[in-house]
């Protein structure tokens, strides 16, 4: 198996209002069964999902957690605003959003962008990745799965890596549950969570700093079965539990 | 930016004293630049770095964890050798080793292996992909990255995914200090776990199950510049903390 790997280069600096999927069709040519990660930042900001902080009124509990945290106080109440779950508030604001996953800040970014403005995550990023999918559809004819990305830290690794936090097309995890193993035992670990697994090299392809490219195309992909149950539950989430027991 | 991602197909089934090297150039062609991702279950087997659970004698210890994991006693034992520091013992042993990685079951491995063999992972994966590196420049005069691999699960996350265990060739982490964002700023988040990202891509390609292929490699990836601290210390690691100070 050979699978290409493709930045698509090209494209300009995205402002709200901007059409993100006219855009990358004129800057690159997608054919069905591509695998396109786009940078859920750059979608995002497309989609005027962002906050200008000099309108925001931090609560009491937003300064006192920018104290603690060493934060602009209207950050973290944007933070606040986009969480669904605060799991920690110090060293550093870690949350659940509303669509499952869980990272530090809410996923607030800002980085490459102009003035005071800061990029929140898509709310619901499964639809956007849909919505993605779709247009490119009626676009080009094409039928591509699509990733959006985000960058995350890690638990007991250090650096970030690219996170999937929507998908269209495709299944998040790919599901071994009852196949074996080359002696025909059944498999002990049964899911590979596969989106993340592109998305985690769709961030290498995009670099940050100031040479950020938004959009990855993988192509010669295969299909694979499974489900798209990529976060844990509270219940069987040990990590979580962990944190919430912690003194801090 | 393209790169190229191909999985070596053919290498057959490894045994103990087998020369993974010699066997994968039989298969492949690797050339200068490329990055090489190898499943560090396979490399361990060829390297002899196994245990057979019919001669593990289990220490009260490992009996204990074994009946409160649902374990194999033998097995537990392998883990508990294989662990230099143990976090938790349940649900399930999380322990960190020697080399600084942290992992369910130290990362033994007990599946593709026959009979009542275990596999565990190389003691000092650095070393070994520096073998690897060293071994490919001598048959071949290629001047090849390496990554040795691993599957791992994550917090928050459902399923595994791959990350990096030993590289040479290469610094872990793209360190992006100093560097600024589309407007100037010094950028925020400025490490990237980039031989993370490659080796959760490879872990698509190598695939598990029975179809596995222990070999992928990357062309026509750039260098980047960084470090190899690619583990907190235990101080900086609030995830290891949280695990501590759990009452289970």
């Amino acid at each position: 198996m050979s699978i290409e790997v493709i930045s698509v280069e090209g494209i300009p600096f995205i402002r709200p209002g901007d059409d993100f999927v006219d855009i990358l069709c004129a800057c690159a040519t997608v054919m069905s069964g591509d695998i396109l990660c786009v940078a859920s930042s750059v979608w995002a900001k497309a989609k005027g999902y962002i906050r200008i902080l000099s309108d925001v009124n931090p609560s009491e509990r937003a300064e006192r957690i920018g104290l603690a945290c060493g934060e602009d106080p209207r950050f973290i109440q944007v933070v606040l605003d986009e969480s669904y779950d605060v799991i920690i508030e110090q060293p550093f604001v870690l949350s659940k959003m509303i669509h499952g996953h869980v990272g530090v800040r809410a996923g607030v970014d800002n980085s490459n962008v102009e003035g005071d403005i800061v990029i929140t995550l898509p709310p619901d990023p499964m639809k956007d990745a849909e919505e993605i999918r779709e247009m490119l559809f009626a676009k080009t004819g094409a039928d591509v799965r699509v990733i959006l990305t985000d960058t995350c830290g890690r638990a007991f690794r250090r650096g970030q890596t690219g996170v999937a936090i929507g998908w269209a097309g495709m299944p998040a995890i790919h599901d071994y549950r009852g196949t074996t193993d080359l002696f025909g035992r059944v498999l002990e670990i049964t899911e590979e969570a596969v989106v993340d697994e592109f998305a985690a090299f769709a961030n290498f392809m995009m670099g940050e700093s100031n040479k950020g490219v938004p959009a990855v195309i993988f192509r010669g992909a295969p299909d694979w079965e499974g489900h798209d149950e990529l976060y844990f539950d509270e219940k069987t989430d040990i990590t979580i539990r962990a944190y919430r027991e912690l003194d801090l």
